[in-house]
């Protein structure tokens, strides 16, 4: 073991050396992964690669056995996918970078999150064991795999009930999609493959463990996702109560050291070093979360800068050096974001996913054609529409529910709205209202932040929608803050890789690694004063109608849920299931880029 | 003058006699005019011709000038374009009805209301008058002309201050489409036309005119278009508040008499003889309007029996013998449907429209390209994917105020909703969801005629919506009651032959033509017990945003309104005008006949 277990002090390193020196950094998302090679001495990106997961996402059924068809809201991921990133992508990006392994100091990941691998004790996925093979408990349990909502509610019932302190820090609720509720899941679903597993491992620190060795759980996921708070887990006696055998669940299952992101989990294993093509021997970086390593990568770490990752839906980090309780954040960790300070997390469930949406069930193909003759995406064409427009003049507002409410409702049995519709009303006025009320809904965070005493002091956008500037400038007309931009166009794998340069010891840490390696424009859209007024007033409307109906003043849109999902009860078990739930969530991912084309 | 001014009696025929009668209906729509040939012994449609106007809708600018454009709002119409129907389509029908023209013994018309013609004492519309061909109201001003709102609503304020007894006869509202407000127009933009106008005539009655030769004023749309109540216009003394030169408009302009429904206004001119090819001397009935007319070809002129006549918009007639205050009604008239009984209108604004705006505006070319392969219509498709769905399985509610609420709310001001929206949602579903909400629409229209004691015991639907069966389902699933349909493809034009019949005698009064001539499937669609329980679910959340929306709960339609008027405003003059509005209409009109096919 070298230097890179502790934490490295400053290294003055003469220019020439630093030149030649790079990082990789690799994001693993939800249906490929990204190498991205990073010059240490300016962050310049010299290369990059994208590899995709073979057997992408599971929702129907397990590519083990395609005659077993999984229930509604499941998503599991194969691991041996993620092994295929670094042996692909790497190399890949590597040879597209022009340099030699010899230059790479140290290699940084990033991943989905809550996205969680049961293994055996020495890290083997239970799916990859014959006899585990046709279970789906034994498979990874992506980030929207979101059938352990039954397990969820008790959670939070319970922890409300006790009055855990912990509970506090998610803004009181614990979410389905984390590491408690999917593994009390596996427990009350399949015993056998609950008991079979030694470990339940965060993706994040799953692939670092590949790549090093070592089991090094990140404090990223561990405080946001694994309620790890205080350097404690919930206690046995809270799990006991939800379920007897789960008492044992933390020291049992979950036996691990934490690593302080930026840190060095470790060095890349020979048999890592194989697979990239790297030398043996290098830094590897603590895992992390794609959202939080993209604050480093803007160079945005401060106390009070805002770093929203805009895209399918939105994610906002934030750092403080003030702990305090925002209602309907995600949660607050102690160096969740950045070592040393109060990480803040928040979301939105829709944004690019709202949009892609209309664009796909709401646009007549009049306009599809438009957009072909023109050579633009629908996207593209509905932004020059709704770009012509005055602010106000389409006379709509919408609530951006339709895929739930995270911050500040927590709330996933809202849905969406649309009001002031006339027989006139354009597609694009309807884009336009729908781009504007996920605005709203990010005014509506930084208010509830500003409101709690963690102020928000710079907005810096990150994600697809970045490439969308009408989209960026109705923004910052709602919000009435300069927004500043991310420069990389790969925000996480930078981050990453700016954490491989600090866990390599090229910086003393993350934050000064950030200041050279990261970088955002500054201001690059500044509120219309005009505009600035009229998104007042249609806040105001946006605020009234979201408390109405998010706050109990009409429950209609609960009713209508349960409603939904009695009308399907005597069809058979598929309650409030809709098939094309998952095809829309990948086709959202896929326009949230798209639609983000400037 | 004959037997044709009196009341008729009872005359017997011989069958023999009647087998050879027929009358002729002729039906003057927005964009043509319809003539219908019927038998008098039992209402056989034995031919029918069209004939659309040469000019049809004037909304951007005179024909007569095209350099000159028309101000928003306008919809102006040349009358030579109804005699051209006399001209063309009656002789075209005779002919495709094989019958001679000595057959015929009466003609009855009926007209979209409230048109009206500025003529002179002779009956020549002042737009032939070479002086005025250039001057916007010299010409008639179609019942969708809405450029007068501010001298309905000045007509408004000032009855409500000064307690006119008439208002509430009126739910409340004088609306900018009656001939009030329109010949306030007039003599406040163009004082010289409005001095140069001997008559101010409903084109119902300058048809008539036309015909005979005779100035007859229809009961019907002197009540509800003229406010005439209890045998009075408005006093001079309102008159005059309103504007010192209108005192004298009813004395100077109004001078007539009143025809009774189902009476002859006098017989067949020689000059009309020749324009039709029909015999000189024969009835021609009173005016009459087109939805008014309707609820005779349904044979449903009895107590309780509300017609619906569902197209683009919806209007509902039904006769009561008693006389009360519905909210929101559109009139209550003595005689205004059946002599000798209160006849109650009421409406909803857009029905057929808002389908058509959705089909235009928000349906993706893949359903247009389906639709296409199959041979089907996008609405036939959309139904046809809607008649899948179980009630509440979309999750969603709208409500139905694109165009604005006539009953029960009387509110141009506000507009649509959608709510619940995921996604998930699809097409079918939001189109699912605007039927019913015109349903909710039509159930809150006969709820407040039960509650306030004019029951309603039966549902007849009429007009072009009748074609579509899911819609007809779902309709009688929310209302709860059994809906009858009208048996004729052509209700206005039978309606107009049957006050034909009694006009000339054939039959003792309109009832008793109706009761021959007329008819209606009983229960051509039953409710469905398990819909409408949970239709009744649906509509208690229909009703709660109806009145938290309508009753200012919240105002957000009203303001964004405003917003929307005040973002144009810099740009000129064209305040909260949409060029589209008028495609739109005419657009939804056409959907909500083509919209209609099963």
């Amino acid at each position: 073991m070298l230097q890179f277990f502790e934490h490295p002090g400053i290294r003055l390193k003469e220019e020439a050396e630093m030149v030649d020196q790079v990082v990789i950094g690799v994001d693993f998302g939800t249906l490929s992964g990204r190498a991205l090679v990073v010059r240490v001495s300016d962050g310049a990106e010299l290369g990059t690669a994208v590899h995709e997961y073979e057997h992408a996402v599971m929702a129907r059924s397990l590519t083990a056995d395609q005659d077993q068809p999984l229930p509604p809201d499941w998503a599991l991921q194969v691991p041996a996918d993620y092994v295929s990133v670094l042996k692909n992508a790497v190399p890949q990006a590597l040879r597209s970078a022009g340099v030699s392994a010899e230059q790479v100091i140290g290699i940084g990941t990033d991943f989905t999150a809550c996205t969680m691998v049961p293994t055996t004790s020495d890290g083997t996925p239970l799916n990859e064991l014959p006899q585990y093979a046709d279970r789906p408990h034994a498979y990874t349990k992506l980030w929207r795999h979101h059938a352990a909502q039954a397990q969820a509610d008790r959670i939070n019932t319970l922890a409300h009930e006790r009055a855990e302190p912990w509970i506090s820090r998610y803004g009181g609720f614990i979410s389905s999609e984390w590491e408690f509720a999917k593994a009390l899941q596996i427990l009350e679903e399949d015993p056998e493959v609950y008991q079979a597993m030694d470990h339940w491992v965060e993706a994040a620190d799953w692939i670092v463990w590949q790549l090093t060795d070592n089991y090094v759980r990140n404090a990223c996921s561990a405080g946001y996702k694994g309620i790890l708070q205080d350097g404690q887990y919930p206690s046995e006696s809270f799990l006991r109560s939800l379920n007897p055998d789960f008492a044992d669940f933390v020291s049992s299952k979950l036996d691990h050291e934490i690593g302080q992101l930026g840190h060095a989990a470790g060095t890349l294993s020979a048999r890592a070093a194989q697979w990239t093509g790297l030398p043996e021997g290098i830094a590897v970086a603590v895992g992390n979360v794609d959202a939080h390593v993209t604050a480093p990568a803007a160079d945005a770490v401060e106390d009070g800068q805002m770093v929203a990752i805009m895209g399918t839906s939105t994610c906002h980090v934030m750092n403080s050096s003030v702990l305090a309780e925002v209602p309907g954040m995600c949660g607050v960790v102690d160096g969740g974001i950045l070592e040393g300070r109060w990480g803040y997390e928040a979301g939105q469930s829709g944004v690019g996913d709202i949009l892609a949406w209309y664009v796909n069930h709401q646009v007549p193909g009049e306009y599809a054609q438009r957009a072909q003759e023109r050579g633009l995406s629908l996207h593209e064409l509905l932004t020059e529409l709704a770009a012509e427009q005055a602010p106000g003049a389409h006379g709509l507002v919408a609530l951006d529910w339709h895929s739930g409410n995270r911050s500040v409702l927590v709330d996933h049995e809202l849905s969406g709205l649309l009001i002031g519709q006339t027989l006139s009303t354009t597609p694009e006025e309807i884009y336009r209202a729908l781009i504007e009320a996920t605005a709203f809904g990010t005014r509506t965070i930084i208010e509830a932040f500003n409101a709690s005493g963690v102020e928000v002091r710079e907005f810096v956008a990150a994600g697809g929608l970045l490439r969308n500037p009408v989209l960026m400038q109705i923004y910052a007309d709602v919000i009435g803050l300069p927004i500043s931009t991310i420069r990389s166009a790969q925000g996480p794998a930078l981050g990453s890789a700016i954490h491989a340069a600090a866990a390599a010891g090229a910086y003393p840490d993350v934050r000064a690694a950030a200041a050279v390696m990261g970088g955002r424009i500054r201001e690059a859209y500044t509120p219309n004063p005009h505009a600035q007024r009229i998104y007042d007033e249609l806040f105001a409307e946006y605020t009234a109608l979201h408390d109405y109906f998010g706050r109990g003043g009409n429950n209609v849109m609960r009713r209508l849920k349960a409603l939904r999902r009695n009308s399907f009860a005597p069809a058979g078990q598929d309650l409030d299931q809709d098939p094309d739930q998952d095809a829309g969530h990948d086709a959202g991912e896929r326009a949230a880029q798209e639609g983000a084309a400037s």
